[in-house]
């Protein structure tokens, strides 16, 4: 890889800690008992340091890119669910119908679908295709996901999509994720990141059974070993083991902390993603909070990897940044907190140093 | 007590199976894996169940209920702060600056503040103080809550409530609670019902210290032991050791259940009063669910008792619904995937007996 390609990756900062310490002392003084908003305050204190503003502003624009890509290993046998049902459901998140969809109007969220890697003749609308790398990835339990040229312009692409948005005024990104077999290819890049052998980290995707389980973890160990001559190289990582949309998110997590926007992490393809990203941009996890656990076992493993500790954890195990879109209100409840709750002063509230007091009165 | 008062408690009625089994079925042909919406699925079946249709249709008017009232246990130093907070936060909720109306917003509830019990010279206006029962509870340490005739009132006040909001249109009941002092008969109450040891589930409330704490796990100590009059009569241990305010959220959720409309509990405050509603209308609880699990150790002993595993573990210990408000989106999310995910075959998607065909095909 020629770092001088990400060179823009060292120069990550950190969001503003002068904004975090006006967040924390206004959660204290807001009208309820210090601390008793439990994880809502570190939540808002995040949000307000990454917008580097007291109290901070709620989302406005706050965006799902679904990266959507076939996978070669899922020939193999790895998923419940046949190859051609990833451009079936780029046409279903199109068109309104997917779990994602639905999930983000509750969030308040809106949907872009991107085809990074559909293995298909034609990319749905020139708009979805614009960034598309290749048709499908290689099968990496025999051989490379792709060539380094298309690599790099997997995370380009990534990049370039986290500008556009965040252009046309992202406040907010979510990354999800759609391509049959893709947890196969998450698998192997956290055993590779963590140092976790396959068995600790396969899990059932979208729930294939017992046989197929075995040609999975079959696959992620042969990936797995050929992911050795990576050594410590991201980029390298991503091209012999992961996939163009995995390289997609990896760019697109990692270009959203350059540009200093935060981001709510999804299930384990996204975090697998971002464990790279991170590797990548020296920092970029700074800009991220997970959304959710899913019941994917390698996800836990890449969370506590990025120290990363998950807003809910529902049992869900979808991808398409669902389980994302799921916790973003809990995010916008948290901004709400900073920005509406009304001071003791303001409300004319006793606040605790008086029944300090009290308590000292005898009784 | 005369049982007669609250003869129709004992007809309470199940959710709708035949829904529930429409729901379940339609979960399992919307475009995504069988069961990888986890928690959402168990969800969006119950809300169908409690509306006796599927789809369900989304929640119009949910509403937050906050109880309010006084302890007179407060005066023994058990809250870190002073008892008049109680009635300036009725004030504070009543002019939207509480966290309760800032996450309610969040979640698309309305929030209505009734004194049950406040301490103060006049209730803040008519209909805020149109159930008032009276002022303050008795020190439960050392008398009684309240007269028998009281605490009837004050159950009957939550029932007219509950009723009130039903008749309006609410489609989601939330109970919320504010008093200082009112974690205190909630362990009692707990500790009673459930047979625990006073340590094991006073927790800090507000935010005492270790002399508050102290304070507080003698009187929970007296009270349950003056508990003991009541045998396994709810009206009863109501009347001894708990307060009119806990008596009306008892009537609000076993009214709600009676009434058909699904309820949202909170934390640990409105969760005793449900413990004490499914004694006093049995089979009750299958109208709730559980908001959030809050960090007083009583919840999780009082959730454990009726069965519910709360949707959100935030930390939070907050009560006047908070809690239950957080965790609203994720059931209106969850009601979202049955009104609008697109089924396989709307969506032209292949479904799982495809793949299953394919893993049999030689690779």
């Amino acid at each position: 890889m020629d770092l001088t390609d990400f060179a823009e990756f060292s120069e990550i900062t950190a969001p503003d800690a002068g904004a975090a310490d006006a967040a924390r002392a206004r959660q204290d003084i807001l009208t309820k008992p210090q601390g008793a908003l439990g994880r809502l305050e570190d939540l808002s204190v995040w949000v307000a340091a990454c917008q580097g503003v007291c109290p901070p502003r709620q989302f406005t624009r706050a965006r799902v890119v679904v990266f959507a890509g076939d996978h070669g290993v899922a020939k193999a046998g790895v998923s419940a669910f046949p190859p051609e049902v990833t451009a079936q459901m780029v046409a279903n998140i199109d068109s309104g119908g997917a779990a994602i969809n639905v999930l983000a109007g509750i969030g308040g969220a809106t949907v872009r679908v991107a085809d990074i890697a559909v293995d298909c003749d034609e990319p749905l609308s020139e708009q979805i295709g614009a960034h598309k790398v290749r048709r499908g990835s290689g099968n990496i339990a025999v051989e490379d996901a792709m060539t380094e040229a298309e690599t790099i312009a997997a995370v380009e692409a990534g990049r370039r999509i986290a500008d556009e948005e965040v252009d046309a005024g992202a406040d907010l990104l979510i990354a999800g994720d759609m391509g049959i077999g893709n947890t196969t290819p998450t698998a192997v890049l956290i055993a590779a990141v963590t140092n976790h052998e396959p068995v600790e980290l396969v899990g059932r995707g979208t729930g294939v059974d017992d046989a197929g389980w075995a040609r999975k973890t079959g696959a992620v160990r042969d990936a797995l070993y050929r992911s050795r001559a990576a050594g410590s190289d991201p980029i390298a990582l991503l091209r012999i083991c992961g996939s163009p949309d995995l390289a997609a998110m990896a760019g697109f997590c990692a270009q959203a902390a350059l540009r200093r926007t935060p981001v709510l992490l999804d299930g384990v393809v996204v975090t697998a993603a971002a464990l790279v990203a991170d590797r990548l941009a020296p920092g970029a996890r700074q800009w991220w909070r997970a959304g959710h656990r899913s019941t994917e076992p390698a996800h836990s493993i890449a969370l506590a990897d990025l120290g990363l500790d998950p807003i809910v954890d529902l049992g869900m195990r979808l991808g398409e940044g669902s389980g994302a879109a799921v916790a973003l209100p809990i995010l916008r409840a948290a901004v709400a907190t900073l920005a509406a709750m009304a001071t003791f002063g303001e409300a004319e509230v006793s606040d605790r140093s008086d029944a300090e007091q009290l308590a000292l009165r005898p009784q």
